[in-house]
């Protein structure tokens, strides 16, 4: 991985530990930068809720990449990293009014409002603050997507956005359009996520150009940006046939290009938001195996020294993983077992039902995939320390988050 | 809430807020010892994953509990808050050889044995350290018990503990008495969570107390310790009917002396580990409403400040709570509120369908009974700040975890 031997990386950081291979980080902005290419005006945001700190900030800004921050704390560690405000998108639901300033002061370059009362607050924001703010509007185009099934619904039961259909985001727009501290830039939406197919991606976009058509006509108002967020799937299990990204965003931004000319309508610049796709399959967990316990005709649990605390995604959405012994890659698996964490709880699993050689206890297991969502949702459950992530390229291993101590989770104890 | 006004504590400390009532945990801890006191030879643990920090262990430490640690970030916890370590079980299914070195040389007064991985991996320690350590053998009576069901089996599908009718546990104990750096002391069983009823517990006891009269006639080996666990449900919602510290522990404590008589057997010490309760009812968290969202037909939703990030009971369990707007508590709930989190995924709610009073964007809304499972929990999802903890008694508020701030969420980014 990286050109690193993984049991010299156990040797030198120990487990349970995150690696992330840089150069697919790298490969897959680049990818995704190229599939855009053709249609000439347009930005990839990486979607920072996957995977954030510091380095992972410069490492997308040094491919040519713009960031999609969801919090002040996101946004405070991209102006930490020095990321290049001018291609930042702040998305949230309920962003706070501190969160709001914070954002206009950095000079973000749109803030994509979700609510009648966000519309209110942020010009309140920018009226005290005597500066305008460019903005896109979430719109629910009323399309669905997860994985292998799409469906379309005039509403959609989301806590996100204003919907298209039902004339809320119209309404959203005419409410921007007439304060002199909003400067409406174009419209946002996003469907779901792990989708692998491209028709809903197609399917939203021509019902977002349709809209943005219809509030030309009505209000005046042009759409000069399209962000058609993410949700791209990744390869959990062998099951799952991701699409590239040529074939995600490719096809998506000709069609858009085609269905504007159609339409007569000016190009507007065209934004993914690709976060999972990104680093999700870059990273992998590496664990050591320590208790073994086969409970005849019923299951046989091994459990590693990490679990919930550092991969929350099986237990809050079953999820499943593609496992491996990285000590013994060549035997065949031959045994059924199911992956149990450290902590305290009987729900602390990492993968079930998964084939593997053999295991003893001192192996070393490997998680795939797990670039994303993973020290993302990291948590201190049971005060089990949050491993860190090792970076590796071309040989070289180094720290990108470095390891948690048992002070650094009492520091805020009084 | 402990003689201070919820209002003023936002007004004060802001909000999100996880707020703890000092008496209310001190009054469980006292009933809870009450039971007990019955008994005579007992000790309650007070289970650090529900909620742990130095301030938490001082408190039940001056109540005159015990503690129950399940990893050395717990055990680094009690011990820099000067916990009596002859008090200290110390749990868990894949301890690490650092964390039973840190417990054995801590002087801890158990380490209770899940696996035979772990007898030989403690044994080494043990004889490394050149120190002999006392032990409980975690034993699944095939007793599972969660809120209002229970069920008996022979083999239970968990990765605890050594089963008792296969015969698996009595191999543990006797291999633990063969050695020369092990104590043998006596049981440990846990049957599940949230239980509302006392039979299963008294399966369970009686379960235990046949084994040990069978481990002593077979091994001549007598268990002086029976540790029941915990488990003793609270009060979510109004359907939840728990029963007091004495009907839990004070019958069955009663029953394991009445048997323990009949089996002409010494009456072992009785150790429970209650967390939850003790904790869980004595907290609440406290949010500002921020975006209000009603989607005709479908749902209302409200955005809060906080999110599953510092709650993620709903996502994890689809966990249930009382909730009210802290600053109108008089008037009549008569609206259906799905409460929505800030962080950027679609699953994150803190309760649904939930009745208000009409909400307005401002209404500070209080979750009633987070005070486990909450802070213990909390990530920094989305790069959101954990909330500080507010401990309340006699009109004083105070810090009992500080506030989290950009920079400690950043202090690990290389």
């Amino acid at each position: 991985m990286g050109g690193c031997d993984t049991t010299e990386i156990i040797k030198k950081f120990g487990t349970p530990l995150y690696v992330l291979d840089e150069n697919y980080i790298r490969n897959t902005c680049k990818e995704y930068i190229s599939a855009l290419g053709e249609y000439g005006n347009g930005l990839i945001a990486y979607a920072g809720k996957a995977l954030l700190c510091k380095k992972m900030c410069k490492i997308v800004a040094s491919e040519g990449l713009g960031l999609d921050v969801v919090s002040g704390g996101e946004l405070a560690t991209a102006l930490q990293a020095g990321f290049d405000t001018s291609k930042i998108y702040f998305h949230g639901n309920n962003k706070s009014r501190q969160e709001l300033e914070m954002a206009v002061k950095a000079n973000v370059h749109a803030i994509v409002i979700d609510s009648f009362f966000e519309i209110d607050l942020l010009n309140d924001v920018c009226k005290k603050l005597g500066k305008k703010q460019a903005v896109l509007v979430r719109s629910n185009p009323g399309v669905e997507a997860h994985t292998h099934h799409y469906i379309q619904t005039a509403k959609v039961d989301s806590k996100f956005g204003f919907f298209v259909d039902d004339g809320t985001a119209e309404k959203a727009i005419a409410t921007i359009a007439k304060s002199s501290f909003l400067n409406f830039l174009g419209l946002h939406c996003h469907i779901g996520s792990q989708i692998f197919e491209v028709t809903p991606f197609e399917l939203a976009a021509k019902k977002m150009i349709d809209f943005a058509a219809k509030v030309k006509a009505k209000l005046g108002v042009t759409v000069s940006e399209l962000n058609l967020g993410g949700g791209f799937g990744i390869e959990y299990i062998d099951e799952d046939r991701p699409l590239t990204p040529k074939e995600y965003i490719g096809l998506v931004a000709k069609q858009v290009k085609d269905y504007c000319k159609t339409k007569d309508m000016p190009q507007p610049k065209l934004i993914f938001e690709p976060g999972r796709s990104i680093v999700g399959p870059a990273g992998v967990t590496l664990y050591t195996v320590g208790a073994i316990k086969d409970i005849p005709n019923v299951r046989k649990y091994i459990s590693v020294d990490g679990g919930m605390h550092e991969n929350p995604r099986h237990a809050l959405y079953q999820a499943q993983y593609k496992v491996a012994l990285a000590n013994r890659l060549d035997e065949t698996c031959t045994e059924k077992i199911t992956i149990a964490g450290k902590c305290c709880e009987s729900g602390d699993m990492l993968a079930r039902d998964v084939m593997l050689p053999p295991v003893k206890s001192g192996d070393n297991l490997v998680i795939f995939s797990t670039g994303a969502y993973n020290y993302s949702m990291a948590s201190n459950y049971n005060r089990n320390l949050i491993p860190p992530i090792v970076l590796v390229n071309k040989g070289k291993a180094e720290y990108m988050i470095r390891p948690q101590t048992y002070d650094d989770i009492m520091n805020r104890d009084v």
